[in-house]
């Protein structure tokens, strides 16, 4: 397992949501290893692509902007060796606002995609970016990927699809699909700009400006956290590793941590910021899935993947980022 | 539990897909309880809509040829008390042939039926047709409601989000949504033009015909029937019940049966045909789930229901009805 990241060197790659938070981390990385990147964004409004998030690398990687939905995927899939596939909505609450919307970003694209790779390039090996929303409120903890499926919001279902496309283009096509179901992942490069894409950006937003925090409920609940250059590495793992085809894997944090705690950490460390806890709005209390933390063992088991950095240190990274940075995202 | 039938004695209620198999048959227990049916089915070609279906009943229901993707949904659903949603694309070889209409019956369509529920009439009851097929290849057996979900084709994936679609409504707006997971339904109205709809239909064609039948693989894959006037019941159950809120419920057989002896069991009842093992085209291996039968508890220990009708004589009125009826299905 040990050799993956030179597996990139020189290798055709082409990466979907590639100016969003983690596809621009990802295309960084794929880059300093040397692979030859071509980065496809549709830059919808509002979704977290940011060409800032390529900045320094305009000259090492290929940007491509478009909507997967059309024949211009059949082109650009044409040679590439790996596909990450990262384009996605992802905000919950928009995902009840405007159900149709979700569907067609993600269901219809990733049909959209997977059709030009049968098409054009069946012997491409696919990452799908997947997520801990399929399981909805936790029957039990940790969660491992035999849990059941109880999404509890639009976007929940629609990322189900997604994953489910890729499996069943891997067992009746052979494409060499596999899905990483993310927990929440922070870093830098993530959209911070409004509220509607998860709670970990919002906050740090709000402690980078030193505007106080609003925790709902009573901030007991307990998540896992991946720092982004964690979740880097499962992409790249699996994106050269056989051993994923065909297969569904969770990622997981260090340890899980109740809100509260995350918010005092990143207060504590920002050396600004205050929280109050006020009760959860009604329409995000319906979608809300309590505590949740993942069963990692199988993509360790698997592909030697588990997270490195610790929460305390990606935090303090994440922070001196948006401090340099935050122009570009505000 | 036994008063479930007289619920619907001047009721408002609305079936989708009205014109198709097991939607005719209930719109026909419908009107014979004394509710005021509004039949609403789009004809699309293919798909088993088929005005014969109401025969007798043209002036007992109100047919309302309709897309439901549509603002017309929105007109249609007012006033209605019980939505029974049966509107669906069925074919799982054509699911995979072409991913994207798929798409747009067993998802776009369910959520424009829900918009127009939550936007115009959130008080009412909706009884959704879900199936088996979201199990895929089964791990165990019976197959249970908690069973993990693999769905091994498109339609069966599309048919998990319309299902779920209808659960996160109801824990989201409160609709009184439920799914019924059928397994293989047989009976009269079935769709007997082509063999793209299941095996069933296709085999009581090929029996009444008097011609060979062809059947995959070894003929012992184990399977689970219900006659259709079984299934009507237990939509009657429930959208009549309020246990039925929330929840999935298996329907299931009364005992698994190998296709081999299915079709042997039609051959004798119909006095004619053959049958000879071919192996299995690709394109349906690919797809095909093995063994498969339910786990009906649920269903009967909340609801009370379970299958009533023997195989044999299910089979021996599905035949007779061909006969005195093939002139309008072939």
């Amino acid at each position: 397992m040990s050799d993956y990241r030179d597996y990139y060197r020189g290798r055709k790659v082409l990466v979907t949501g590639a100016l969003g938070f983690i596809g621009s981390n990802l295309c960084r990385s794929l880059a300093d290893l040397g692979a030859d990147v071509l980065a496809v964004d549709s830059l919808l409004p509002d979704y977290g692509g940011n060409l800032f998030n390529l900045s320094g690398y305009e000259d090492k990687v290929h940007i491509n902007v478009a909507d997967v939905r059309g024949h211009g995927i059949e082109y650009l899939v044409q040679g590439q060796e790996v596909l990450f596939n990262l384009a996605g909505q992802v905000s919950h609450i928009d995902s009840m606002n405007d159900p149709f919307t979700d569907l067609e970003i993600n269901c219809r694209s990733q049909l959209w995609i997977l059709e030009a790779l049968r098409k054009r390039n069946p012997a491409a090996k696919v990452v799908y970016a997947g997520t801990r929303q399929v399981y909805g409120k936790p029957r039990t903890l940790p969660v491992n990927e035999d849990h059941l499926l109880t999404p509890t919001d639009v976007n929940g279902i629609n990322k189900i699809s997604g994953e489910f496309y890729h499996l069943v283009y891997h067992s009746v096509y052979g494409i060499r699909a596999c899905s990483l179901r993310l927990t929440n992942t922070y870093g830098p490069r993530q959209l911070i700009r409004h509220n509607r894409q998860g709670f970990i950006g919002w906050f740090m937003r709000q402690v980078t400006l030193g505007e106080p925090i609003q925790l709902f409920g009573d901030g007991t609940q307990k998540r896992d956290f991946d720092y982004v250059d964690d979740v880097v590495d499962a992409f790249l793992r699996a994106g050269a590793m056989p051993e994923a085809d065909g297969q569904i894997f969770n990622l997981g944090g260090e340890a899980p941590v109740s809100l509260r705690s995350l918010v005092e950490m990143m207060i504590e460390l920002a050396g600004q910021g205050s929280y109050s806890l006020v009760p959860f709005p009604p329409e995000r209390k319906a979608i809300d899935i309590g505590d949740f933390w993942a069963d990692s063992s199988k993509i360790e088991r698997t592909l030697g993947w588990r997270p490195r950095l610790p929460l305390r240190e990606g935090l303090q990274r994440t922070i001196d980022y948006y401090r340099q940075h935050k122009d570009h995202y505000l």
